[in-house]
């Protein structure tokens, strides 16, 4: 698979210059890139890279001299970042799934759309309802009445449980699990976590007593363009379903909870872990091992920086860090008045013996 | 399938009213609830739902005037989470998994109870042996030598490695896996690593070394009632098992090391991670993302608070929070102090000024 | 599989003293030893072990009187810990996979090695390269063009995604995944959150946006002697391959983000997340639950302690603690003049009142 220079202009909205008939076959760093490839020089600290690869054409940073730096085609996009999302997606031959596999097990009540390409080894259960163009990789799972969208892309071992329904031009990496059961259990008398919840530390007099399940009878739901990483886990809902909105990114390894709510254009980092029944607004993103305790409200926009762990409700638009997390900015001065302790603390007793001199002699 | 409200009423325990010979085919919340649905308005603050939504009966709050909210029938009950596990498990329709599979490959030498259900794909090795009434999704592996009492639910993916004992009751959800190797090197001499552990912080003059594996030849036994979510891991023990007793309840993406020892009747939160060779006592709870040290005890009745990591031995009956984990209030003390720390700092420098005048005056 | 003491003497280097044909067939913890089990008492409080138990033979401790001990033989090694890695070699059955199963599904393109064992339901794409005696269990998927080096050993469920190197010795527990797509998204325009990264906590005025993928085109490069735990997640590079050095062992439910860099003989324990385009180096050691900020580098020999949240580069040799994560003993410190926190804020009142009435009676 070759591109011209122009093509690849066109697809980014970029402008070209020099040999814009000249094919490239992949993209590169510029110190490694071959004569084929497009390097990706769109700072100038790439400029020595350039003269080290072989790279005929490249995308450059504003104000570059190509011809000066021996190239053939240059390209210059005005966001360096977003243009890689054009070039990549030009390039990238995508997984091999190819037809339906004779292997798989799909059962007679599903309606596959058409273009469907189904690996081997897929099980795919009563009633399931996938759109078309459909590319579902081996040893995927899909349980009865779930229904996917168009366009949907599932990576080996992806399984999605029963009555789970999911929009459009979904992508779910390998191994990822939609709709397992959620985690609520429950004891006959009230508990001593119960009581330690409530009273922020005392168990009071609770009895040794066993866990029963609460069965989980709601189902998951998923917008359009959701995409999640590989070993995602997210549970359903216990009556209605847990929700994720449209746009919204999991990376690998994430953890929603029975009855969460995520909304729109979210992205949640790697093994962020929301507890259950907390409602996540629109745009949120957490960076990566950030945690959410059950039962809050994150709002819109809201930014939580990695490893953040997020306890109470948090208002719209807010950036966040640290656990338990408070605003960036209060973080920062918090974490810098800690380092700074242990020394103050040696000042204070002196301060304290100065004073207590003081004293006596008065 | 549809229940008479009677028949709930029976399941529950619970006191029912009105018409007590509706039928109904599902559970609601209040305002969205259909016609044949159970409400589930165990709270005053749903009196408005009920109004909204069309159920013609419900579970409801202590004293509620259920024939002024305009239902047919109601239940009331003295503990409503609890009723919750009874009224959900009735209506849970369970997983879709019947007879046995003709792409099963089972090894004549397993035995496999009475009733028992195994989706396609799956693969029992040599030896196993699984007790009465099993169901087993699709793309599960159990390997040779492992026992699984009656009543097991594997959903699909379930891996249980080779010489897993586990008890009645079972469920584990989508992609659990018991039994892999256990993250155990050594190096030749005595590393950095093992120096700064014995010296808190001082690697010595260590060589460079590479890390050479210790076989698991240990197993994994879990008791009866254990459930596990799902992508749960759990490392097979070095010599001994990896141990899980009776009741105990892991959530999605938990993973316990090598040789750990979980009591009876725990809870652990989605990603929580207990280190190797650490021993945790009866009905322990443990928040969303915690983390236990290796080698470490863990008392029983211990509640720790979410993403609380805990470095050292626990007592039992201790309510911890934090990192590192300290009695909740202790942590709750030192998070607000932490919190006016900066400004503190500032008032500690004027003091100073203030003595050091007063000092100097003199 | 039974073997004598005096095979496993020459396999350890170990001294051997009495009935050296004695033939074991098993270890155990003294206490629980059988009459053909080797005891592992390498320490003087087993000495009440060995008593109750009925080992014939035992691994002892430096200076133990083996004969007064009832023992039959004895073996004595001057590291316990490295004898564990050779004793539990020799004793360990290893994974049952025998031939090459039927419902294999093997691209013709495919190449594979000598010696191959390959179990039920494995999937190997086109133009895979599999070194000799490789051992593949069920469920496994190879994707096109990966190449995996000699003596492989893959647990059930493993996915190597396409365009995947691996070297000698690659070991992967159940359920890991290497070569999911990375988890880069870019929008249109600058996101709130790329201003409150340069900012450190201001979003500014940006517009709601939608994501975009960046596409993955890099693949992912692993050395010889590799291991990774269960549900283990790496991602491939964008443009230039992840990479994991040689000797390097990841344990269970680590992940490792696009373009990440982890060099030779690092331990990255469970749970370990590193966001992208981070540079690890060699004989790194990292305790369970840590994480790394994305575009960090980490210096060879740094040791994190569990659940150490590393934001920034760190040079090499240093033992880090805390998040964020500093120097362990400045960390313990910190930690410390916390505890006092409290209290002393108390006794900072006590004394600005002290001080404000000498102030006073000037």
């Amino acid at each position: 698979m070759t591109h011209r220079i122009s093509e690849i202009a066109a697809a980014l909205g970029a402008e070209a210059f020099g040999a814009v008939d000249l094919e490239i076959s992949g993209v590169s760093e510029p110190a490694t890139a071959g004569p084929r490839d497009l390097a990706l020089a769109m700072d100038p600290k790439y400029a020595d890279g350039l003269s080290q690869g072989k790279a005929q054409a490249a995308i450059l940073w504003q104000g570059a001299d190509w011809q000066a730096l021996g190239l053939k085609a240059a390209l210059f996009v005005p966001r360096p970042r977003y243009a890689m999302s054009g070039v990549t997606r030009l390039l990238d031959p995508g997984p091999q799934i190819v037809g339906i596999h004779p292997t798989a097990v799909i059962a007679p009540s599903a309606k596959i759309g058409a273009g469907a390409a189904i690996g081997p080894f897929v099980v795919i259960g009563d009633n399931v309802e996938i759109g078309v163009n459909a590319r579902i990789a081996s040893h995927c799972s899909i349980e009865e009445g779930s229904t996917i969208g168009d366009h949907a892309l599932l990576r080996a071992g992806v399984r999605i449980a029963a009555r789970v329904s999911i929009g459009h031009n979904f992508i779910a990496n390998h191994g990822a699990i939609v709709g397992a059961d959620g985690f609520s259990f429950v004891t006959p008398e009230k508990s001593g976590v119960e009581n330690a919840r409530e009273s922020l530390g005392n168990q009071g007099d609770a009895q040794a007593q066993s866990w029963t399940r609460i069965h989980s009878l709601g189902g998951v739901t998923i917008g359009d363009n959701v995409e999640l990483g590989a070993n995602v886990t997210i549970d359903r809902g216990t009556i209605r379903d847990t929700r994720i909105g449209n746009g919204t990114k999991l990376d690998n390894q994430v953890h929603l909870g029975h009855n969460v709510q995520v909304g729109d254009d979210c992205l949640l980092c790697g093994q962020v872990g929301i507890a259950g029944s907390t409602v996540i607004g629109n745009r949120v993103v957490m960076g990566g091992q950030c945690g959410a305790s059950d039962n809050i409200f994150i709002g819109d926009d809201v930014v939580a920086g990695g490893s953040s762990k997020l306890f109470t409700n948090v208002p719209a638009g807010r950036v966040v860090l640290g656990s338990p997390a408070v605003k960036m900015e209060i973080q920062m001065d918090m974490q810098k008045a800690l380092r700074r302790l242990p020394r103050m603390m040696q000042q204070f007793r002196e301060l304290q013996k100065t004073v207590s001199n003081i004293v006596q002699k008065d």
